[in-house]
């Protein structure tokens, strides 16, 4: 499969769908349907999951109701598998908590007419202070 | 190809080697090696372009001399067709400028016995003050 000339529309239009699930308590539930029950992968914060109900219930024990979320950046770039490799870099605030920047890189292959998710990380931007 | 077991300590071992390259004025042009003269892509700060002789005449054109660079985080992820997928998380510091978060994001292709940098997203976390 060739590279996917609308990798920079493909990236942008999933990070604004993702997002809108993700951060919609009642909507979270509904992200499964990115992943693929066995082919997918995530890391959150360095936790590994392999799998769409693994991967669901980390993200459906996340208990904030309300997610403050400003987008930086997205880059994306075509993969020669004809999926695509985004990176998002923004800030969140989870309900009182501080603001906290973070970055999240997705992998998504081609399925059909459509995407899912295949690689999935996420990390707060949270450094040492040396 | 299978997912390589070894893909921790390949994406670590990578960021290490990379990184000294990279932070070294002198050692940096050897990067060359690491990208395929076609097949990489590089996002450098939003910036596209592709295969190594583009990629290093970006990096060659950097012109500070000494980096400090703390790794925060490296998460990586195998892939499917026996690459490693990596997320770099830290700070660095330029010469006399401010200290900044970066992200980084590398896809490792295997090629022969190792790997080359197919895909790399460079950004550093400066977020608009809302």
């Amino acid at each position: 499969m060739a590279l996917n000339p609308q990798y920079e529309a493909i990236g942008k239009g999933f990070v604004q769908q993702y997002y809108a699930l993700f951060d919609d308590p009642l909507q979270r539930p509904n992200l499964v349907n990115m992943y693929n029950i066995e082919l997918s992968f995530m890391t959150f914060e360095g936790v590994q999951l392999q799998g769409s109900v693994k991967i669901m219930e980390k993200l459906n024990a996340l208990s904030f109701q309300k997610i403050n979320r400003i987008i930086t950046a997205i880059d994306s770039q075509p993969m020669f598998d004809g999926g695509v490799l985004i990176n998002v870099l923004g800030r969140l605030q989870a309900d009182e908590d501080p603001p906290h920047a973070f970055s999240q890189v997705f992998v998504l292959k081609p399925l059909g007419n459509s995407f899912f998710v295949q690689h999935d990380i996420f990390r707060l931007g949270i450094h040492d202070t040396a």
